[in-house]
């Protein structure tokens, strides 16, 4: 199937049409004409070759939401007509101990991610969600409980979602717990609000003193300006666990002071340049950790989506047209949105 | 009771014999006289004010086993010539949920350690194991179940030998775990052993190709030349646990990729200068940890103790004279120990 995209075809080019080809469903595929995809910093990471490895064309997007509209023959889970979402993974192996416990992005043979293949740069370039159709297998593919109205807003919950949902319940993240989020963007606005619906008192750090306001809206219950070492020093050893979503070079002892004995600090992101080296005393004197976590896996994406569509849980979101994305990137770099940019794709389909 | 010991009067200062006063023992003191005490690595440190906060006269010593001369009025636990050890703590604030929960290394308030005294600095210095007799409160004393002849390579358990059972325990060693020990020396050799009678497969790291037979002879399964990368690279993603026993900066990510998906390294020693900063995407693509640990609470210590016993375990040690410390400081710089020095008290009552 011929579907139109939207690519850029080296790091330094500026994305334009293409066409690119999708696999005729298979018997566990589900074909989804996709209606939003959110803008993530990794398309603009990969787009322009910043991480190792990108294969062009690159047809970023992994934030997908949209309606099935053919399902192979072995298909159970979706019929023609549902609305049906995909994030940062098409596949996995299946078979390691990761895919049996339901967490693909740990898979041990490495997932293929929804734009740029595989990991291991092995096999075929898969093509994202910045185009007019997907075919994914169903293990792959969530389902929305969503109203039909808040679908722009659901997108970004397949990566920025997923992201800060697995660790805050890996670690417990709830009732009786004092949970940090670092940084208040496109991730840490969605910790702000699963921390405080999952019931913990939320502690919102952020570098901008303008964010506070913003931060209590999303559920913070205390905003605090990293910056102010009065506010940083109150907290020491007052916290949990901190979802750190800054993926900037930055000092981590300054958050590790603040747990508790056992808590963790957990990275969701990877820096251009490393951050500076942490204290081992840090860590020794509390029993501390500093640990990392990786999206999330199929089980606990569709649990995210399903807890979210209870609540009327989406993410704050700006609408673009596809034509608009280089400007999106643009305001991107600058911190310039409040969360996330969500591609109309009615916008490509259209043009 | 005035009291023999060796102490240091400044940072330069060589060791000599002085005299202390050791209170009379109170309702809850246990006085004991003093066998052997062990020779950390931290003794020099503090002795030297390789870190901050010595107080002089510095009277080492935490590695230490004796005998009980005399109990205050509520002492139950000792009795006058019970077998009895004191090991890094001698106070703690005893209300805290750490203290609460039998973890006084992590007492929120600080610890009053052996020797140095309490951590923040404020009260009174305390004089520690090289000397004839200390008095402690009753439960900051350990019970020794073990048989007059194995006294002096008890003495090490008391640091070397809970600092690594705490962290082997808390992070579950035991049966169908792979564990790696990082480092063979003072704690090194007492992690090997322990882990090993855990039942964990064990792994030991050692930058020194000579001492694989002796690491096998302590109970390793497999010895590894840390600076042989294809021996490193075999291992990648084995191993559940890694107790990391060495101070000196070095390379984590080395010891991270070989954790297992939720594998945690744990830091018991604090560097010099900061190890080189850890990668994140290390830790985020196998959600692994990067821990710390600090010896380990009283109760622990005691079934460290009680489970050594059972299986007659005791340190490797070489017994040296009072007299011999400043020989012991120069070869323990040269890791010229097989593996711990243990004082024979008997040497500075003779003196």
């Amino acid at each position: 199937m011929s579907t139109r995209a939207f690519a850029v075809q080296s790091a330094e080019a500026l994305f334009g049409p293409i066409a690119i080809e999708r696999r005729a469903p298979g018997a566990s595929d589900v074909a989804i004409d996709i209606l939003y995809c959110g803008v993530c910093h990794s398309d603009l990471h990969t787009a322009r070759s910043e991480w190792p490895g990108t294969r062009y064309p690159c047809v970023p997007g992994h934030e997908i939401v949209g309606r099935v509209t053919a399902v192979g023959s072995q298909v159970t889970k979706f019929s023609v007509g549902d609305l049906a979402a995909v994030g940062c993974m098409v596949d996995s192996c299946r078979r390691c101990l990761s895919c049996d416990e339901g967490l693909e992005q740990y898979c041990e043979h490495g997932f293929t991610a929804t734009y740029n293949g595989p990991l291991d740069g092995s096999g075929e370039n898969t093509y994202g969600g910045y185009s007019e159709k997907i075919v994914v297998d169903e293990h792959f593919v969530l389902a929305i409980r969503h109203s039909d109205t808040q679908l722009a807003g659901v997108a970004p919950l397949l990566c920025a979602g997923i992201t800060t949902w697995s660790p805050l319940k890996h670690w417990g993240a709830g009732p009786g717990k004092s949970v940090g989020i670092v940084g208040v963007g496109g991730l840490g606005h969605m910790g702000v609000k699963l921390a405080h619906a999952l019931g913990a008192h939320v502690v919102a750090f952020t570098t901008s003193p303008g964010k506070r306001e913003s931060a209590l809206a999303l559920g913070a219950d205390e905003v605090v300006v990293s910056t102010d070492p009065a506010a940083m020093a109150a907290r020491a050893g007052r916290l949990d666990f901190i979802l750190d979503t800054v993926a900037a070079a930055h000092d981590l002892d300054a958050y590790v002071n603040l747990l508790k004995r056992d808590g963790a600090l957990a990275l969701v992101g990877v820096p251009a340049t490393p951050h500076p080296s942490p204290s081992a005393g840090g860590l020794i004197f509390k029993r501390r950790q500093i640990a990392g976590s990786l999206i999330g896996g199929i089980k606990e994406t569709q649990e995210m989506l399903d807890f979210c569509a209870e609540r009327g849980i989406v993410a704050d979101i700006e609408t673009i047209a596809m034509q608009e994305i280089e400007t999106a990137y643009a305001r991107m770099l600058k911190s310039d949105v409040k969360y996330r940019f969500v591609i109309d794709m009615a916008t490509l389909k259209a043009a």
